[in-house]
This record gives structure tokens, C-alpha cells and sequence, in this order.
């Protein structure tokens, strides 16, 4: 699989380079080590305060402040200060995985996977002859706060809005070892990959993190 | 297709019983006259006020308020007075069809059309030996106003914050027209369904309703 072995170069050296959500990185190597199976974009779920220039302008949007654990009220605070233009939002978002399997057996398994794991929002692409499985849950958070740089919340709100971002965001990382439990079980049964050793090997990943 | 059999009984009975969000009547109608394809639920988007006792209790949660069109800052402010216990949320979702198809050449054909028509937020699941393709959007709005019966904004807030959510809904919704155009096109390719007429005469479809 060639698709593969790009997608794991792309992996190690974002890893290397310390891109990668740390409370992931064991989930990313053991899905990556199932034979027939492979990662693309992911992320271990996240909360932060983001501007968007105008609705849907997803482009032009810049993150105030972003972390993959709860975030605290002051930080949360102190971004809001860096608002210029358009409308700013808070935004809690729950893990989401991209996994390509090689045939739609796979694929199915993983979305059963996914659904098995309690993220609910598990979905499949398939593009040109690739099938991708998003692995999504349903704890989406997002709420005005502003716009052009005018803060329209009192702090108490903040506070409170705050609280029920990382409540959600808790919630869904809480699947997460359940998920990884159930790729555990799937390794079992659809084997391992010898390319992923292989390039384990070439990348040194074993110095560094422990192998799945 | 014994299954598209039953879904069009239950949309036609839902229709009769004024079950069906209006706006989209046309476009259900006009998907489910493609051979090899029809729709389960679905929704023309929708804007409103829940109340949900704890962070994902789905089940047992309540609309205080819920409209498929711009909701108005007097309708929403009078909801919250039935607020009683748990999270209240203003919500903003964009127009969602479920689709099925019988093939996954024609699931294929259903997801490029999704995105095509700008629903970016289309995906698919196979279920049993079912393709069900969701065409959803992105304009997702989840703003939380109190909790247990205590509103935690102010008017001014909840004006920005029906603002957001109403500017959100009439963005999504305007892609509507597409996507009506797009299974136009793809009728003419894949052909009209005759199971779709027959039931149609069954149900007198054709008094109430202009066919597709």
C-alpha cells in the first residue's frame, strides 16, 4: 500500500516534530500497526476560542487560543483580548479520527468499531477507491461570544459556558480507552503490518514512544 | 424494494398528518421518484430552545421552542419561561435528508451530490445490506443560555445569539435550491421509479400535493 506508507512518513515525522496530540500518539501507532488499515488526519479533541471573519469563512478563521484538555478560565480570558475582526466563537470539539480501510469489509468493521466505542457520530466517505471512516462523537459546542472585537458575555457566562465546553470535551476523551480497547481486539482478529514495522524501524519511533 | 414500500407509506401518512416540514415536501418527493433511492427522516432545518437534564441525556430531553424557519426574539425569550431542570440550549441546525440507496454505486453518486450542493457535512453508513447516505451541512449553532430554569444571559446576548443562529439557518437552507436541481439531473440519469407513482395514485398524493 503505498497510500500507506506516505500516510505513515506523514505521521512519524509530524511526530518527530511534536505535531501530534500527545494523548493520542498510543491510539494513532496501534491503529496504524492493524494490517489493511491506516490513519490520515486526527485529533484527540479540543476547546478554544476562535474568530471567523465572516459565517462559513472556515479559511480566514484564526484560533484565540486552543488546548486538547480543559481549558482554564483565565486563559480563555486573556485571548479574548486578541479579537479584531469578525464574529468569535468558543468552541468545544470531541476527538475525531479519519481511518482508511483498504475494502468496505474493513471499513464496516471500523464503523462498527467506532459506533461499538460510544462515538455515535461514525460516518464513511468513500473517495475515488479508498473508504474513509470518520470516527466522530456528537459533543459539539459552539457559542457566540462577540464580534469585532466587542465582547458581548458578562465573565460569569464565560465561566459558565466554559464549564459545560469541558464537560463535553471530558465526556468524550473519556471514550477514548474504550476505543482504544476495541482496535486492540480488531489488531487481533485483521493481524498485524509489516510495513508498520518496517517503518517503526526507519523512523526510530521505538526511542522515543512505546510501541503499540 | 419492500423497504422503500414502507418508507413511502410512512411519508405519505406523515404528510397527510401535517407531519412534514413544508419546505422540503418537493424535494422529499422529488428524491423519492428516483428509482433505487428513497428517504427516511430527514428535516429542512431548524432553529430553537432545549432543555436537556444532563449533557447528552438526548431521550430525555425537551424543546421549549423549535421552528423551521428564522425564529423571532419574542417567541424565544417567552420559551424560556417553561425552563425547569437541566442545561438550556439555543440550537441552530442546518436541513439533514437521510437517503437510501441500493447500491453502493448509487450511494456514491448520492455523496458527491451532497457535497456538490454544498452540504459538506455529507457521509454515509452501511447498514446491513443498506446504503444510507446523510446529506448534512456544517452550520451546526449549540449555545448554552442556564440551567435549571435560570437564564445565565442577558436580552441583549440572546438577541446576537438568535442573530447567529437565525444567519446560520438561512445559509444552510439557501442551499436548497441546488440540491433540489442537482436529483433533478440525477432522475434523469437513474429514472423515475414506478413504485413511487403507484403508491403516489394509492395515497392521492397528487390532490394535496404538487408532484415532482
Amino acid at each position: 500500500m503505498k497510500a500507506k506508507r506516505e500516510a505513515l512518513h506523514s505521521l512519524f515525522t509530524a511526530m518527530r516534530e511534536d505535531k501530534v496530540d500527545g494523548d493520542i500518539i498510543g491510539l494513532l501507532l496501534l491503529i496504524n500497526s492493524i494490517k489493511g488499515v491506516y490513519t490520515t488526519s486526527s485529533c484527540s479533541g479540543r476547546i478554544g476560542i476562535i474568530e471567523e471573519p465572516a459565517l462559513g469563512a472556515k479559511p480566514l478563521s484564526r484560533w484565540l487560543v486552543k488546548v486538547h484538555r480543559p481549558i482554564e478560565f483565565g486563559e480563555a480570558r486573556e485571548s479574548l483580548r486578541k479579537a479584531e475582526r469578525g464574529l468569535i466563537f468558543l468552541k468545544s470539539q470531541p476527538p475525531i479520527f479519519h481511518v482508511v480501510a483498504e475494502d468496505l469489509q474493513k471499513a464496516k468493521m471500523l464503523h462498527e468499531l467506532g459506533l461499538a466505542s460510544g462515538f455515535k457520530y461514525t460516518t464513511f466517505k468513500v473517495i475515488s477507491n479508498r473508504y474513509l471512516v470518520e470516527i466522530n462523537a456528537t459533543e459539539y459546542l459552539t457559542v457566540p461570544l462577540g464580534r469585532d472585537g466587542e465582547i458581548l458575555v458578562s465573565e460569569d457566562y464565560l465561566r459558565f459556558a466554559i464549564d459545560v465546553g469541558n464537560s463535553m470535551l471530558k465526556r468524550s476523551k473519556g471514550r477514548l480507552s474504550r476505543l482504544e480497547e476495541n482496535f486492540r481486539r480488531l489488531r487481533e482478529e485483521l493481524g498485524e503490518d509489516e510495513l508498520f514495522h518496517e517503518m517503526v524501524e526507519k523512523f526510530e519511533i521505538g526511542k522515543n514512544w512505546r510501541l503499540p
